[in-house]
């Protein structure tokens, strides 16, 4: 039984015409490959990464598990269209608070047409991209028991400020949950040590892999950070490679100097929860 | 005595009508305030940074000493004119050679006007600065003995490429030097393994600070990396600041990014030369 996924938090949605991704209750997520070359490239990086044996085992565990591709029928009922299979990774969480960060303060490649260049550096500039190396691209946030979930709209998201954003990473780690199209300017920060505390650690894994690793550079790619309600960990993942380049030898500095500055704004959060409990 | 400095590689020379910096005996370098807002700057910037106390002491010798200003004779004899007076970093080695860096893979910055944004993102998408997170701005290299200089001209090293950057750094460290405008694609990297060892040891203890600091950005700084013939360790300083901007609580993820770059290629040098003495 396939259906429409619950915690998606940005990305292409199934709307009207548009074929969205959806998942099964195996825990399988079924991604429809997008029509232009970047399905392509997104199934080349997935085959690439998955049988390349220079990845370390505790840098696998970052990236969804690829089972190929697949034609099913799309969620907009156009008929069988070829997706990516690929791990549901927040399957076993229960109601699960979702944050995307598209990392980098670049979402371009070299090689990029004009048009895309131009499109891009316009998003990178309009938003936190360029000044804090990242910007938050959606998420969801479940409160304490039954309170409730907090989902910012997307135009509210796309609008977010730096000062914003250091206050949205409170507010996903906070009881006292926003409503509507405002952030919570006290928020209690309740979950900050345990939720950050293990985020961080797994990040700061993935910029020690970004230190030496030369094979990829991830434009445009986002770390979505999850954790359940309950005793269920919280966890990193890396998403969306359709923009994924050939290294070439060099270090990915695009998407390490922004994981550089989320480490630092979750540090700062975790030594400020801290002194508020001393 | 007054004197056009003999090891500059890099940024405004002294040239018929333009005024370029000084040295003296006693080891200070004269710079010329640049005309426009960019002198002003940078000024504010040794300012800022010579009386700030949050910075450590291992990092405050990576700056040149700043001795404040001073109106002294221009060198293209145009009158008095305000100089900024600095260390001169490379006055206690004999025969320096000395690289200049540009760290980054953007030099513009946030605010600056479309005009600047324009000539900025030109050049470094058509230098290496934005595929490597750095580029060569200039160096000079001295053989061994008394086998002569190699400083490539200005035309030269704005075409390097990124695969021509590799090979730069490794004739840096090299006795059979180049000559004219080409490069030795069989350098022997003889000295690799004391200049590069001990400039990654700075490089690395700078990379720690600017993974906290959010003080400052450098947009458009340099890392000038240079060692003497004969005993003289290899050292590394900061220099060129009137783009620095305040960091505003986020850390200068650019530089960061750009300096990780540059660690890893000096890293993959020093690990070959290791491998060629085995």
């Amino acid at each position: 039984m396939l259906r429409i996924p619950e915690h998606q938090v940005a990305g292409h949605y199934a709307d009207g015409d548009k074929a969205g991704p959806l998942v099964d209750d195996r825990g399988r997520f079924y991604k429809p490959l997008q029509g232009d070359e970047r399905g392509v490239k997104e199934v080349a990086f997935y085959e690439s990464f998955s049988s390349n044996h220079e990845i370390p085992q505790n840098i696998r565990k970052f990236f969804p598990v690829f089972h190929g591709t697949e034609a099913i029928e799309a969620s907009n009922g156009s008929g069988p269209q070829p997706h990516l299979v690929l791990e549901d990774v927040v399957a076993n969480h229960q109601n699960p608070s979702v944050m995307d960060i598209k990392v980098g303060a670049r979402t371009w490649y070299p090689q990029a047409s004009e048009d895309y260049f131009r499109k891009c550096i316009e998003k990178d500039r309009g938003s936190t991209t360029m000044e804090l190396g990242f910007r938050v691209s959606g998420l969801k946030v479940y409160g304490k028991g039954s309170s409730g979930i907090w989902k910012p709209g997307k135009k509210f998201v796309q609008s977010f400020t730096r000062k914003d954003v250091k206050l949205v990473l409170k507010n996903f780690v906070s009881s006292n949950l926003p409503t509507g199209s405002s952030l919570n300017p006290r928020p209690d920060c309740c979950f900050a040590s345990t939720v950050y505390g293990g985020i961080l650690f797994q990040l700061l894994e993935l910029k020690k892999w970004f230190e030496t690793q030369t094979m990829y550079h991830f434009c445009s790619s986002s770390v979505l950070l999850f954790f359940g309600q309950g005793s269920s960990l919280a966890q990193v993942k890396l998403v969306d490679f359709a923009h994924v380049i050939d290294g070439d030898g060099v270090i990915d500095h695009n998407f390490l100097g922004g994981l550089c500055s989320l480490i630092k704004h979750l540090s700062d959060i975790l030594d400020e929860a801290g002194k508020g409990n001393e």
